[in-house]
């Protein structure tokens, strides 16, 4: 491990690995001083690993602030934890600073991490620096634990199931177009409101911990509602039927629509919400919608899954919609 | 997590992922094919993490070939478990593929990684691939089990131990000054030695194991011996008094130090050797020449701990090397 292992990397990497990331440090991490961290499982708990990396131009973009940088990496892997009904523990960085990359700017993307850290409940364990050839690249491992066996797979739906998803859908990749200067026709509002949640996405982990023994199957919503329904699905081996006008819309994205149809491709595979898309036996209704209020997240039921393993999605007026799936699914 | 998460990365990177990483999957990472992997901790044991990476030009020479980087990038983790004395149990990885890898490049690399888990019994969990703007980085997050409070840390020596250190030092530093041509002065054997052991990590896994109970104090070799030495002593709080004479040499190193003096530096300094430095009582001196014979690996004994919190090289006539310290410790 050795955080600064590149001498070369910075003027005097040891100390900057100490101001930057000591503070972060948990006690597994015994202060970033030693060769790797040690921690001591709870019995009756399985642990659950994930890893998801971000890189500058592909996951944000060079003018990003830093500590939205930051939050984004840990909460894509935090999603994913989310979504296994896992609560964090801990993690591991890599950071590849591009070669222009200040001081100032590290400082805040460790500030970032730190303000998600409280947050979230995990603290960082170690990991290792260098400076990149290219554009900055981050890839973050993190640790998670449930109760013994009880980790939320993809592969448990059952035909029957409702199909459930938290937050609104489609705003993260409409997010992008404004802040790429591709999308123009929003309010000074909703543009800021969209652009924020590109940058920052809001996995809800408190609600993705209620799920155990609740949800029959689930999955972060990463690469696109349907991309990512297809992969509940094949897993499962189940179907689905898609209501759209049930699908979450925020208002900035509602007025989207408005202007063109066009941006209904954005919620079928925009992709980037980090939310919870979900599917629960019909009697857990009730229950789902008080453990959501509980927690103050939106959840919305939008469908359900069926025998035929297909995904269709029917408009307002229960039509199939030929053209949500092409591009979108690979059955 | 999702293995595969940039759609834009590889031609189909669902399929390519499944032809390269699903024969390297643990049970735990259930097949690739979920958010996240599940491992239910042994009850009586702690988790080691560590995480290191790789850049190519920085890690690894361009023209290195795919298996040796796959194997140095798995056995630089590797060195961090067996100091720790944890035995290896899965991880997790990151890849960055530059632009233009091949397939051939990344089979090979899955293959080599496949070869090595084999040989040190690990597995992969999950990881996260994207496409590189710059040359190709890599980062592994290691995963170990030690029994409960029994790792090995950098900070338990104490003064009067004796200084260990595994295998022979200096090889890696001489080979990459091989394989880039600025050291032409060995034999072809011996350059292919050098080159070897520059790309292919050798560390002590199994014997590493053994040293739970008996090594008071250790850390593996990556900065170079005197740099890590420092760290040892420093968190341990004690200095080192070193014997030249008494540090592990190979055949091709000693035909190079015969022929100018200044590659002592390389000795000192020049990192990358991936073996253990440890520290032990002197009790134990006899049980870990048995331990090292057991499992085929040279152990030496090449000094002691003192109270004076500094460290001294002694030649061979027992007078102390100013040289050796300059430019490689921070006291």
């Amino acid at each position: 491990m050795e955080w600064g292992g590149d001498a070369d990397a910075m003027p005097d990497e040891f100390s900057l690995i100490e101001r930057l990331f000591d503070p972060l440090a948990g006690l597994e991490g015994l202060g970033l001083k030693d060769d790797a961290a040690v921690f001591e499982p709870r019995a009756g708990y399985d642990l659950v690993f994930t890893k998801d990396a971000i890189a500058e131009g592909r996951h944000y973009l060079p003018g990003d602030p830093a500590d939205t940088v930051a939050k984004k990496l840990l909460r894509v892997n935090l999603s994913d934890l989310a979504a296994k009904g896992a609560t964090p523990r801990g993690y591991l960085l890599f950071c590849a600073w591009s070669g222009d990359t200040s001081l100032d700017w590290m400082q805040a993307f460790a500030d970032g991490l730190k303000e998600d850290q409280s947050k979230f409940g995990l603290a960082l364990w170690g990991g290792d620096t260098i400076r990149a050839v290219g554009p900055s690249v981050f890839s973050l491992t993190a640790i998670g634990e449930v109760p013994s066996g009880q980790m939320v797979t993809r592969s448990g739906a059952a035909v029957g199931d409702d199909l459930w998803v938290t937050g609104a859908i489609g705003d993260a990749a409409l997010g992008l177009l404004a802040a790429q200067g591709k999308y123009g026709a929003v309010e000074q509002g909703d543009r800021d409101y969209l652009i924020s949640r590109y940058r920052i996405p809001q996995p809800p982990v408190a609600f993705g911990r209620e799920l155990r023994g609740i949800a029959s199957a689930a999955l972060d919503l990463s690469d696109g509602l349907l991309g990512d329904l297809e992969h509940l699905c094949s897993a499962s081996q189940v179907g689905a039927r898609l209501n759209r006008a049930a699908i979450p819309l925020s208002t900035a994205f509602t007025a989207c629509l408005a202007s063109s149809e066009e941006f209904w491709r954005l919620v079928y595979g925009g992709g980037d919400d980090y939310q919870i898309l979900f599917a629960a036996p019909p009697e857990h209704q009730e229950r789902i919608v008080d453990l959501a209020r509980a927690v103050d997240v939106q959840v919305s039921c939008i469908g359900r899954l069926t025998k035929d393993q297909d995904i269709v999605v029917l408009d307002e007026a229960g039509h199939p919609v030929e053209a949500a799936l092409a591009g979108f699914t690979h059955f």
